[in-house]
């Protein structure tokens, strides 16, 4: 009985019921009767919404934040988003720590899992240095945006707290907001904007990287060498932005940016670019874009962070092997090369059925919810863009969450515990036991294409 | 100088390029006076893009055929349907063999490549098969649909005009109509409606298909063993096909078949998903389905027909391999396993590379005509159809196609060719000579998804 417990709790699915488990409690302390304002009560499908949201550090809404919870529910909120962001696996780890138990062996080998770590060396190390490396960067942002609110707000008690929450919120790549307008307020301060862009890269990057480039600038390590996967994450992240940018600016500067000063356009196609990429704080309302830009933001949210990172969607990698593995077929080659490195042919397969998955997900879960909502209430665009939002665990979005019927506020749901814990874990996870062949059979060739 | 020549036409080139050339060869044929009925002119701009649709047997038209062309023009046009058709290589290389030569090596690998074989043996063979089952396929369904055809036409030779016009466009999956209103009137015949299923399936199946099956009706062969190339792309297309029908009545019952009797609904169900697969011939006005359902129906042209076939799409084989090898990952195996064979590698590679392009080249492809249409005149939803309709050649349209702009058309006449061409053919024939790789570099694992 035992064993065949441990055999069904595997690290993939312990991860995936950790997050569900951690979606639901939150679920019920938002459906406190203290944890929303005087006189204002939600129903328990609302506080669902709002607890999956949090913990998959989306940020999409069916309920305005701001006017809704109290101080308990805001506190509850931020608890999910720190549980969701920081890794289900590690805070649970790190509890265990300070009630000063040994990690046992399959608890170290969850948190490998959950920040999708290869290699076991060093692995309490890293998670150590991932809650460090939060906390630090967490309260910088907050000393930083609360002393410059200071400007903004009437009581140094409001502006810290308002710093506070902003740094998490941009650092986990939650998209939350406690204003009401998230960012739209800030439109001209552009320090403010860039102080969030760089805590929504800190936390989208991945951790490894963040943990690599530590060790890149202590003096204990001349000789450190950056891995392949922070190499190939960190060009694609920004790669991707830059793309980004630029198009936003192509798509937009004869309609949106029409007649804004130079400076306008240039920091809301960056800050777009570095906000769809899980972010989801945004300084516009999404209405005002263009069909084209909606698309490119939305193909923008797909992508989404790197693995390991606070961030969702098919992740950097994927598309990088995508790429790399188009362009060595165009150059006649056999084997997919990058950075001096060949990619292993295991990571191309994964890769494969991620974006097949993901293709046939997606587009699933737009026909399920065109279906629920039946006659053309809402556009294609729309949906696609609550879908992509979702899935990138994102959060920007075209208004409309609020008004879907539940069944299609449950595919987002969906889309949301997937595109947070990552495709791949979450195949994992429903993946039968690994059946080792007894014999092969003949290979036949077909046609492709 | 020959040499370098002869290096640079590769089998994939020459068929590319032979497309081409047929497809500005027939612009010019109807851009003649006398290709245009009385009083009727066009721009070259038309005549180009009815050209593409024609050789790429997609039949999306920027002007109404029934009121433009003369009886030239239909001519020239069902010229173009049969040389995309039927396969521009091997209709040249039976020019060739009907004057008397030999059909030199190079030759037979055009043929092979064209209609996507691997296999040297009994290419000539396969040739003669190809066209006389094209040939004579056409003439039994002109005789049936002819004679039928005299119940409502007023002239046996407008019934058997029509009934031959009507073979060859369901044949071909072409999609082009002569009436002017595709099978609308035909929307109580189901007797017309089978037939044009039938010749549609017919087409679309792959040519190898119907060889193996008057193989396998042959009393020479009686160890005679469908190949597994046959085995996957028929169960896949009828899979699909079923799956298509099923979901368009979930979709449809309570919206556009509220209040029909059963077998207008089985109707409508049967013959939209067989038409989306490339054929193009349609019984209704596709504005009339629910957003659901004209999902489905674009999935359903992207998925498109087999390879080695009259249609386009990414093809059953590569959605088939899709779906093996994430229930192999699913069921804990490393090999893709089905029908008692295994799934080879480099297919699998191929596979992965005609999704990957065809997602990134789609959404580019949608994108590109959002942005050249500017500001919101036209929805995502009808841009995704006409796009996938394009890609797949199925020729299905919402109404917009004549209403873009020529830069938006232009990208329809890329989606054509390439799904035309195959993606696989396509990406072969703008790839680098092959290299030898000298030495390997090492493999380093990164994490995705
Ligand atoms: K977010
Ligand atoms: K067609």
């Amino acid at each position: 009985m035992k064993l065949g417990m441990t055999k069904f709790l595997t690290p993939f699915r312990v991860i995936v019921i950790s997050y569900v488990a951690a979606m639901f409690v939150i679920s019920l302390l938002l459906f406190l009767p203290f944890s929303t304002q005087d006189g204002i009560s939600i129903t328990y499908d609302e506080a669902l919404f709002t607890a999956v949201s949090a913990v998959s550090v989306t940020g999409l809404t069916v309920v305005n934040v701001s006017e809704t919870y109290s101080w308990a529910g805001i506190l509850f909120l931020a608890l999910g988003i720190q549980l969701g962001g920081i890794g289900v696996m590690t805070l649970g780890t790190f509890v265990w720590m300070v009630l000063g138990r040994k990690i046992p062996l399959s608890q170290r080998m969850l948190i490998m899992v959950d920040q999708n770590q290869i290699s076991f060396s060093g692995l309490v190390r890293l998670m150590r240095g991932i809650l460090l490396a939060a906390l630090v960067i967490q309260l910088i942002g907050a000393t930083i945006l609360g002393t410059y609110y200071l400007n903004y707000f009437d009581t140094t008690f409001e502006a810290y707290y308002q710093g506070a929450f902003s740094a998490m919120t941009a650092f986990t790549n939650a998209g939350f907001d406690i204003t009401g307008q998230s960012l739209v307020p800030f439109v001209d301060d552009y320090f403010v904007q860039l102080v969030h862009m760089l805590l929504i890269f800190a936390g989208a990057i991945g951790f490894p990287v963040l943990l690599e480039l530590r060790e890149y600038f202590s003096p204990k390590n001349p000789n450190f060498r950056f891995s392949l996967f922070t190499k190939i994450a960190t060009s694609t992240y920004f790669i991707v932005f830059g793309i980004g940018v630029a198009m936003l600016w192509i798509f937009e500067r004869n309609a949106f940016y029409d007649g804004m000063p130079w400076h306008s356009q240039l920091f809301f196609s960056l800050f777009n670019s570095a906000t769809a990429r899980s972010g989801g704080l945004s300084t516009m309302d999404m209405n005002e874009l263009t069909l084209a830009s909606l698309l490119l933001m939305s193909g923008l949210m797909i992508i989404g962070a790197s693995p390991s990172s606070v961030g969702g969607g098919i992740r950097t990698t994927t598309l990088a092997v995508m790429f790399l593995t188009i362009r060595s077929f165009a150059l006649g080659r056999d084997d997919v090369k990058v950075f001096g490195r060949e990619i292993h042919a295991e990571d191309k397969q994964k890769a494969f059925i991620v974006l097949s998955v993901f293709a046939v997900g997606l587009f699933g879960a737009i026909m399920m919810i065109a279906a629920f909502e039946g006659t053309g209430e809402f556009v294609l665009m729309a949906i696609l863009f609550e879908a992509s939002s979702a899935f990138g665990t994102s959060g920007l979005s075209m208004g409309i969450t609020p008004d879907l019927s539940f069944p299609s506020q449950v595919v987002l749901m969906i889309l949301m515990l997937v595109g947070r814990v990552g495709l791949v874990a979450f195949l994992f996870s429903i993946r039968a036991q690994e059946k080792k062949t007894t014999y092969k059979h003949p290979t036949e060739r077909i046609i492709i294409g």
